[in-house]
């Protein structure tokens, strides 16, 4: 049973998971995958980056692809309220210890980068640029419908650790999966700051990786479009898993890999969570359908591949993994 | 009560309604309007016509648009089953003393032109050119992702008589109006040869003249994201009536008009009617759920306008109209 | 143009609207209504009330049908964040002269009844019981499959004092009607504390009375299934308008009377809010295609009629009201 | 390569295909399963069998259970054009040496109760009572919606010749699965008489046995909420394929198995094809995506297993049975 209370006076004010920038090897394949075929908007281009968003987001951008050699995920981007909340970010991070500084990021203000006690690197901002919102603009939707991004997925090898480490930020805890034991142990957590069912969830497994981002379509229907689209358009083996449906979070889901095996998840169906007196829904590990309400097993890949953040070093989890891959 | 048995043994074997021809003033602004919007595929283009299909159809065409000073409907192409039943038709028409010519006509096999008795003019054939199916190249599917041409709606002065020539052809009604009086009269009526609700229906009033010509979408949720197009791309004023649902028909409809004027229904639910012993469901003239199940009632011009056959002379209908427009 | 900024630390936290109380003169013919027909989950029925809510909903009830000579609205319902914002609640309406009580309610925790400077009577608490997650009780879904309440829409005689006020309790705007004088007014607001469109919202006109509440669908599918229930089973006149896309909230929208004429709207398809610097959306009032993106005009009932508050005067509103009803 | 070319003047006129009977082990378990959960409606009940219909359907059943120690299918029902028919169809079949009987029906005409040469048990009919089309009793649909029974499909140990039969029987072939040697052979056929893509299908295995039966609902979100639903009330293992989507026939599809093992796919989205110059569209034996567009593959059983006859001698297959199981 998760041990903490939620903090309802964080040092300071995390408002949603934002952006994620992803290093790709071929800008063209990736803009291939994600304007053609996945549909995003593209919001900026230049040699060496690509910027795209949702229909409906208004922060210039909520996923950059960057030109590299190898690939990875550079860091988790997060909205704070305001600029005040970066500087008591900044001394939160420093009093711990982790490391702290404000590079220049295009399309940002003041922004601090930093890494959470395991590892995991953090881009914090209070302002962004801000483009035109395209909800209304309906003859420019192509592929899913893409809306917005709506969460980051990642490992970690001690999932206790990292529900804390967000808890103290404010994070509120939706629903858990734990151990059957006497004394169960968090096998991974699904938990918000804006309001539905997770901004961010961590699973047991080595990590610090990014496990893959998420992001919401409208309507069922626009992620089966876009699997029909993939399935005749080449990308029949970039579709991982799915479409099925998850026990926790209630997800109707499609996981695709991206030509550098980034993962997307497509999803609509989750819930409201504003409510403090809202319990934390706990499933036990042996219960396939947490995963899989309905829908084919995962595949191995799923549960043992992730994107990994340069320089980062992995550690093995606390808990033995023990994912179920068949039915 | 409509009279006539539904006669099995047809003189010529009509398949299905398979395209119409409009005249246009501005190829252009009908391209904007035809594919840009509403989606449908262009099968080829000259200086002076269109030929554009939805995206299941093999037949070279189900919509031609032709450059014209004024706007018109050319006639109500139907296929036949094979070259003999052109013969039979020519026969046919030429003994009722109707007008017969064999036309070269793009991209169609031996076409015989002739008008039925109330002087609907008609282009019969039994080969066209056939294109590529692309109902699995999903990343072309655009605005409502028409799939297919359905049917066609006419004004005629005289419903009764266009019942029975029609009946006579081989066309089996399935679902009529009429009026309540001792001795009813049908005031329009639906009949198919292709196994679904429609491939013509006559409506009483001047005529004859085209209402509409009716395109399949998969689902409502193709129609609903038309509707956001056309509002958000200057085309409000085009989208006469809907989305609702007929009663007749069971129909999810909208109703749009092209830039010259005619009208295109989108519509999705019908059902299957192969059956020989379906029995015709008949509204009461009184009823307004027959034509509007649900959803706002359709305006004047739904009931009075409507696109002109050239140099077809149109009639006053026998019936006095009364259509019902308020609730 | 709104004049305030948002008050990020207001006197006390309103989480969301969540429930309303409708006075009703048969509480079987409610229930058809409610239950039979939108497909409203019961939690409860006594002899004169009836508890609903809808699929994802853990509160015990978001509506409540109460057995009553005449129709009214008894309040609107907002959740506070804990115990203590009672109390603060209580002081600051207290220090404004208002009426401040704590009656006892069914299934409520400690219940601060108010109003607020307008006379719109209100009810905060901070705990109700809680029932059961229907989501994913698929078997049970009905009519609407309606998940949640969402907003609460108002006629208020001024739209910029209720947006003041709201303002100072730290609602945050996210649309607005305005007149196009050189020194614009307020027409109407939308306000949010959950982090989509609204919580709340308010329009130029008598009041306060209640226009409608909001409850959320899944897919504009659910509403379109709705519609054809409501028009096969005698409630086709209790569809008030829809359905349609307003232009502000993107909202895709059906309003129904339920048996004493209280407006419901079903609706889905807004966006997410929280993002602190997140504009709020201008509309001009001559804009028709803010209240309708597209479909047809509000009939005059929308804009005339609303649900009373007990014993609450009706004021008429400051800004000469100009509704357009036609195209 | 199919050799035969459509027969357009068949000895008889056959419909469609219009039921099944299925033996059945315990009628309220089938009862829970087909009424309760895929939502199919009750047209008649007594103590040893149930009779069941999609909202559509005006026939008085599209399927029959009957209670039966052990599970079996009775026979295919085939619709015929009228009373003649079936005189000619019965000296058709008895000129062949097959057995010809017209045994007492419940709910049916005069029924020739038949078998083709490969053993296939045939009841072919022209009237069957006839019940009220709930189309628009919307206040009805449960489940998957299923609106009417749409196609049956059987292994056969012998394709060529079940297609050379159906062929002179004037089924027309829409798509067809071939090896890919010097001289291909056929492996499966998807037949029609009712003009989309098949009433019949048949593919390579130990046969005549049936493989399934395809109850049509409109859109896929239909087959989803089933899923949903199938998922958290007990039904989640007879759940065997999908949902995903054929490239054969293009369905969107879901293959469920009832209490009794007999499969049952709910599918939507295939294709006109009344043109008689439709081309048949060939897959390769060796093209996964003719299965399995996308989606999961296969399971075994669904390549294996299949429902009796009862009586009727299962041959193997002439051709080597190689399914692909793996993606």
């Amino acid at each position: 049973m998760p041990a903490r209370k939620p903090n309802l006076n964080p040092a300071f004010n995390i408002v949603r998971v934002s952006h994620v920038a992803f290093g790709v090897r071929d800008l063209a394949a990736s803009r291939a995958f994600y304007v053609d075929t996945l549909g995003l908007v593209v919001c900026d281009e230049t040699a060496d980056a690509l910027y795209l968003r949702g229909v409906e987001e208004r922060n210039h951008h909520s996923i950059v692809l960057e030109r590299s050699p190898e690939p990875y995920v550079r860091s988790l981007g997060f909205k704070v309220a305001g600029e005040e909340d970066l500087d008591r970010a900044a001394f939160w991070f420093a009093r711990k210890g982790l490391p702290t500084s404000f590079p220049e990021v295009p399309y940002q203000g003041r922004t601090l980068r930093t890494a959470d006690p395991l590892g995991l690197p953090l881009d914090l901002y209070a302002r962004m640029d801000q483009a035109e919102c395209l909800l209304q603009r309906y003859a420019a939707y192509r592929g899913a419908r893409i809306q917005r991004i709506d969460h980051v997925n990642c490992f970690t090898p001690d999932v206790q650790q990292s529900h804390d480490v967000y808890t103290e930020l404010g994070f509120r805890l939706t629903e858990y999966t734990e151990t059957d034991d006497p004394d169960p142990a968090l096998w991974a957590v699904w938990m918000h700051r804006k309001g539905n069912v997770h901004d961010l969830a961590f699973t047991n497994g080595r990590g610090p990786r990014l496990h893959h981002i998420g992001m919401w379509t409208a309507t069922p229907l626009d992620i089966l479009h876009v699997c029909d689209v993939m399935a005749t358009t080449g990308y029949l083996t970039n579709m991982e898993r799915g479409p099925g449906r998850h026990g926790i979070s209630n997800a109707f889901f499609l996981y695709v890999r991206d030509p550098d095996g980034h993962r997307i998840e497509l999803f609509t169906s989750d819930y409201l969570t504003v409510d403090p007196d809202l319990e934390p829904i706990r499933w036990s590990l042996r219960d396939p359908q947490r995963q899989t309400l309905w829908g084919h097993p995962a595949p191995k890949s799923w549960f043992e591949e992730g994107s990994l953040f340069p320089g980062i070093v992995v550690r093995e989890p606390a808990l033995a993994a023990q994912p179920i891959v068949a039915r």
